[in-house]
């Protein structure tokens, strides 16, 4: 924990900044970087990290060797070559302190229907505290918490001491591929703090997370002789609900992981796509539905995968048509593992040490029933992840928003935490 | 039954035109009249009917007051004004028979993955005796049939003693409003025969149709607490699934139906297209399915609609969710009664005894459980309705295909009805 007066230095910096830290998350909200279109944010961001002096490393996922890494995931619907990612280096003069990677992913889920928003998506409407806007929450509050904290130390006539990385990716709402990325390219830290929106939590794990394309066939023919032909729309029915009963009974052996046994049914399944048929009157012949689900930390890819293709081919064994044109599984997104952060690490304490001070309460942990970007991290390259951040609500729901006042006691931590982790300098340049 | 002398000139006048007969009908297959894109096919035949001295009267849905008509269904997906209708008319000087109206319609339903085809759909190919293609049966057969029986009484040097109306019509798959329109216009005569692809069989009785739109709507949430919101996929397949048992419980009850008694399952239901949510880690929010159920001849359209809205509200009050959202109902098609040809009209006897002696057995009788134009003019302008063509398989499945010998008969057997039922006379300017 920093000492009392240096805390309150960089509170009063925070402060003093903290119109130009909402104006600035006003501007993230505002760009609408769903996947495929994150390119301009990332131009804008990479802009705002020159223009504070960092180093600027600009890429796309096109510049990266991903294929050759066994843990990227397939990326069917986007083009690699249009995400765009950026990290933005502290180069510490004599490097004293531990080196740290600050990333967020500035992707952001699809808004839905915008009649159903009360203020509309991209709008960033701020109203009792709380901006509104898809993404504000997740995770783009956390991104501004993250700039915020290192200008705050700046503002204060600071620098870290350590090396220290500010990342932007893409693709954590559908591969990951973004911060592995970051990593393949080279870059590497003593920890890295992810501020999804944990509410001030400590994410002690994730669950991983499968996505799968179903493709159904059917024989189409005349309604008036439905018998005669088959329905690819009740085919794919059929096979959302043997996943269903095989997502239960994946919840049931739950109940004895060391880590998830309390949480109740930590396994979600989810048909989140669906399209099929092109008439009323025709049984439809084709029926796509886009699923997702989860799987604990312990267990494989593979596994899991192997999991999903005997319920679906068992599902088919059971139906006349299936059985003989089975359905098609295509993996086209997330191969993502579950991730434990260990308890007892330094980098957990430090930021515990910093969380404490300032929200006047001990860090609290949470175990998620959904996938972030640490894994990558702390499985595959013995990084401690640490996801932390601001408290934000309506992830991926409708009139999705950040509660502003978490967000400055947030962006205080991260300060505070940088401070511990990295140690602090007069900065080059400073009076 | 025409005296043998005149069905042998017919049938060799049938005879001699027959290629140009198939090369017609390939050129109506080779037009992909799907719902929305018949006008330039209407365009071709317009010139077609003028260049054979018919009088063309050639004029769009939007020409007509269909909404004044209790029997019109509303077109959500089409518009009228780009619907063209084409009926051309044969004035008999000093009329003597019997008038007649012969009418087809040329739209066709969606072809579905061209790659599923054997065949192109659109390419008429031609192998074995069969020509393939999307409405090669249904019913653009049936279309050169009519066309051709005229054109060989015409080459035999006669012509009809009674008016006779031309007609080929859109909207037969999806309203029946390019039907009705031309009632709605004046055309009348004492008969209709639609040459729909029944094998040669009349249509005893067909089902009605209704068509709808669920709209679905869901609480979209990170699926990582998918509990906290609701899946619009997974409600929609809860209301097919109460659609199935509705279903089931109308078929139980048509056993007692003095014409479906024996017709295993007569009403159909079908979810037929169906698309939902945006983004596969999200609960989606939104989801629709259109939809086609049957109903019995004798069961008012107003009645059908209430069953399908009563079995909706209920599954929605056993839900949750639904029950303080309910679904949408949207009547986008087809409202649409069924229809019996009451056995002993003297239209039926003479088609009879037309055909019996070119397929050398009797005519069978056929009860359809899908819905065709007759009913306009059998239920609401007091004019018998023949449904009787030629054969063809594959209705709205893939390599729907017409049978070319069965076509060349169908067209001696439709020359040979119109020479007993409108009388025939030596074309004027014939030698």
């Amino acid at each position: 924990m920093p000492d009392p007066a240096l805390l309150a230095r960089l509170s009063a910096a925070v402060d003093a900044n903290f119109d130009a830290e909402v104006a600035f998350l006003a501007d993230l909200v505002r760009f609408p970087s769903t996947r495929g279109n994150e390119a301009p944010l990332q131009d804008w961001l990479a802009r705002q990290f020159a223009a504070r002096g960092y180093a600027v490393d600009r890429y796309t996922l096109a510049e990266v060797p991903l294929a050759a890494h066994p843990k990227a995931s397939p990326m069917v619907d986007a083009r690699a070559d249009a995400s765009v990612q950026v990290v933005a280096t502290h180069r510490a003069r004599d490097p004293a302190g531990r080196s740290l990677i600050l990333q967020g992913h500035i992707d952001v889920v699809p808004e839905g229907p915008a009649a159903m928003w009360t203020h509309p998506p991209y709008a960033a409407t701020i109203r009792d505290g709380w901006l509104y806007g898809r993404g504000a929450g997740d995770m783009k509050a956390g991104v501004a918490a993250m700039v915020f904290a290192l200008d705050a130390i700046r503002a204060a006539g600071l620098e870290p001491a350590a090396d220290l990385h500010l990342q932007t990716v893409t693709e954590e709402e559908s591969t990951g591929n973004g911060a592995l990325s970051t990593l393949l390219r080279g870059y590497r830290a003593d920890a890295v703090l992810i501020p999804e929106p944990t509410g001030g939590a400590i994410t002690r794990c994730h669950t991983g997370t499968l996505w799968f394309r179903l493709r159904v066939r059917g024989v189409p023919v005349h309604v008036a002789v439905a018998q005669t032909g088959t329905n690819a729309i009740l085919s794919a029915l059929r096979l959302i609900q043997a996943l269903q009963r095989y997502t239960a009974a994946l919840n049931r052996a739950a109940k004895a992981h060391p880590w998830y046994r309390d949480v109740p049914d930590p396994i979600k399944f989810n048909p989140g796509i669906i399209r099929g048929g092109d008439w009323a009157s025709s049984t439809p012949a084709w029926c796509e539905v886009d699923c997702r689900i989860g799987l604990l930390p312990g267990t494989e890819v593979a596994e899991a995968r192997r999991g999903v293709e005997r319920c679906i081919a068992e599902a088919a064994r059971d139906d006349a048509f299936l059985a003989n044109n089975p359905p098609r599984i295509e993996w086209h997104g997330f191969l993502a593992d579950g991730y434990v952060l260990e308890p007892g690490s330094e980098a957990e304490r430090v930021l515990a040490a910093a969380h404490a001070p300032v929200f006047g309460a001990p860090m609290e942990e949470r175990r998620s029933t959904a996938v972030n970007d640490t894994r990558f991290y702390g499985l595959y390259f013995g990084i401690p992840g640490l996801c932390y951040g601001p408290r934000g609500e309506g992830a991926h729901a409708f009139d999705e928003r950040a509660d502003l006042a978490h967000l400055r006691k947030t962006t205080l931590v991260l300060a505070a935490f940088i401070a511990d982790w990295c140690g602090l300098r007069p900065a080059r340049g400073a009076g």
